[in-house]
This record gives structure tokens, C-alpha cells and sequence, in this order.
């Protein structure tokens, strides 16, 4: 097929987003280039503002443009009370719960040690080093319930057996095998109400 | 929610194309900076490429960077079949048949004198005069099977009632009330072959 060149690299560069297959990339293409040219502008420029100023937060390593995040800056949040999440996407899903009023860790993967993803590339140290700041008083894992989550909730929770951090996971509510984000904001709030200590009891 | 402000407009900009959700909005986002941020850098590029130098083919009115698109500057096309088209989305779908060997004009649109638009704004002036040119011997109407793509069909039919082109319109076939950019290729090409004349013949 004879294409505008410049129309085809748009078609291609719209395919790499997720869930965007040849006819949609298609149809998005000749959309903003026939009705909204303007909203092609739009997204251009905020593609270039959120790649060039989105970094880590360097408290909690959610996505942010600052130093700290505005939820890690929320003096309204209860600091004592740390979630940890595997993703950012997993966090937007937890906030949009509306139910959550602590802070977060995210981890930005999981243990994996096939993949080389060890303590160190989920910034377990940088977590380990909070919690021993004595601000903390509960971190809630809410790691994804697969095998890999589990485990990787299960390693924080042995790290911090001597510590007098409650440590809670999510309860199940959120169905085994899935992941966080797609699960309904009421699954997402029960499991965090029903959420449970992994930490050894004094009369255990 | 305390999203990052960048992270917000990321989003807004994603909603806007056609077919996303604020769930899928949020994935793009997130993919795109999580995991694809070279994507995003070029995608950004593609879309300000494309809205700047992306006009129309002066001679079909497809879209085309250059005066001319590669559909009418292609030696190898037939000059003398004109399919006539609501949109370039229309005219994609017919070039991935690979059964059409003609050119295009595309209108477009279709006659809506409710919305303001009539001949004028579908360039059918351009069209007749390319008609009056004398190397068209066949135009296709491939207008969609609604009441305003059969209507935009027979105007154009009327027009050219009196001239020697053979004016014909893509057979049943494309699902009546249905869109052509949403038709099998097979459908289409179907309905390209049972083609048949909407001028009167000189027995009528
Ligand atoms: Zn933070
Ligand atoms: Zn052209």
C-alpha cells in the first residue's frame, strides 16, 4: 500500500502502546490527523514533558517530576503506615480505592533471581534503612498474589523478623494468580481491611 | 489521588484518541514510562511530524506530505478508475484488499445539508473537472451504504449523467447501515467485482 511515509512511522510508533493492534493504531492515526490535529500537539508535547521530567521519587520511587512525590509530601498521610507495591500502576490502583491512608514503597518488580532481579534492584536497602528510621509502624505487603509476589513478601517479612515493624499482608480477596491492577477498587479495599500480620507472634 | 501533575496530562493527552479508556490511558502511560520511554520519545516525534507536514494530495485529496500522493504519482495505477471515498480511512481499506488497481478522490465527508455540508466542501467541483479532463473512463462509487453515503452517490450520478464516463457503485456486498473502514477485505473486494452502472443506458 502506498502510505505517506510520515503517516505509516505514525502508525507504527501508536502500535508500540499496549493493546494497540494495526487497524486501532490505524484509526488513531487518521483520527487526530483528520479531526484533532491539535490533540496530536497536545499529546506530543505532554509525551516530551513526561519523559524528559518524570523520575523517581526518591523516597517512596513512584513516578514523580520532584524529588519527593505529592502523596510522600501529603502531611495528611499517615506516615507510620508503608505499602509496598510491585509497580506505580499497582499504587494508582490502591489510591483510586480512596480507602488507603499511609504512604508507599514501590519496589519496581519482584524477586527474580533467574532474571537477576535480587534485594538490590528492588531497593530493599532503601526500605530496610525507612523502616529502621523508627517512623514506621506498619508496612503492608501488597505484592501481587503469584508465586513471585509471595515470595518477594515473604523475603521482606523474614529481613524484618527482629524488628518491631507490624508487617501485614493483604488478604486474600484478591484472587490468587492475578495481578493488582485489574481487581475492582471494593476487592482491592476488602483485601486491605482483611489484611494480616506475617510476623511471628511472641507466643507463637 | 496525588498523581504527578506531568503524569496527569500524560493521560488526559492518551484519552483523547479514539477507543481509550481512562484504565488504558493509565497502562499507556504507565508502559510508556516505565518500560518504553525511547517509545515515547518516538511518538512524540512521529505525531509532530505527521500534523506538520502531513496535508492533502491536491489531486485526490487523500492524505500526503507531498502534492501529490503516492497513490496518483504510482505509474503503475490505472488513472482511468476513480474510486470515489468518504474518507482516507475508507481508501486504506480498499488498498489492503490489493484488489484496486485505480485511483481515489476522497470527498471527505458526505452531502449533509443539515451540517453545512454540500458539494463545495466535498470538492466535487474538483471531481467533475477531473472527469471533464477525459482520462477517466470509470468512476466507482464506493460511498458508505448509509442514507447519506447513497445520496452523496446519486448526486454525484446526476451530475454526470450527461458526460461519457461509466459511473458505477460497489455492489451489495459492504453490509447496508454498515461502515466500509469496518468491512473483511474479502467483503470489499466482493463488492468492488459486482460493481454495477447507475447511469441509465441509452435503452433505458
Ligand atoms: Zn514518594
Ligand atoms: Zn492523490
Amino acid at each position: 500500500m502506498s502510505l505517506s511515509p510520515l503517516l505509516q512511522e505514525l502508525i507504527s510508533a501508536l502500535r508500540t502502546l499496549p493493546g494497540v493492534g494495526p487497524k486501532s493504531a490505524q484509526r488513531m492515526a487518521l483520527h487526530l490527523l483528520e479531526r484533532d490535529r491539535t490533540g496530536a500537539q497536545t499529546l506530543a508535547e505532554a509525551l516530551v514533558q513526561a519523559v524528559e521530567h518524570i523520575g523517581e521519587c526518591q523516597v517512596c520511587r513512584n513516578l514523580s517530576e520532584r524529588e519527593r512525590c505529592g502523596i510522600c509530601e501529603d502531611g495528611t498521610r499517615d506516615r507510620g503506615v508503608v505499602c509496598v507495591l510491585e509497580s506505580p500502576v499497582d499504587l494508582m490502583a490502591v489510591e483510586q480505592t480512596g480507602g488507603f491512608n499511609g504512604v508507599y514503597f514501590v519496589l519496581k518488580g519482584h524477586l527474580s533471581p533467574i532474571d537477576g532481579i535480587g534485594p538490590d534492584e528492588l531497593g530493599l536497602e532503601q526500605l530496610f534503612t525507612r523502616v529502621d528510621g523508627g517512623e514506621v509502624s506498619e508496612l503492608i505487603l501488597a505484592t501481587n498474589p503469584t508465586v513471585e509476589g509471595e515470595a518477594t513478601a515473604h523475603y521482606i517479612a523474614e529481613q524484618l523478623q527482629q524488628t518491631h515493624v507490624n508487617i501485614t499482608r493483604i488478604a486474600h480477596g484478591v484472587p490468587v494468580g492475578g495481578e493488582l491492577e485489574f481487581v475492582d477498587g471494593g476487592t482491592l479495599a476488602h483485601a486491605f481491611a482483611g489484611r494480616r500480620s506475617l510476623k511471628r507472634s511472641a507466643d507463637d
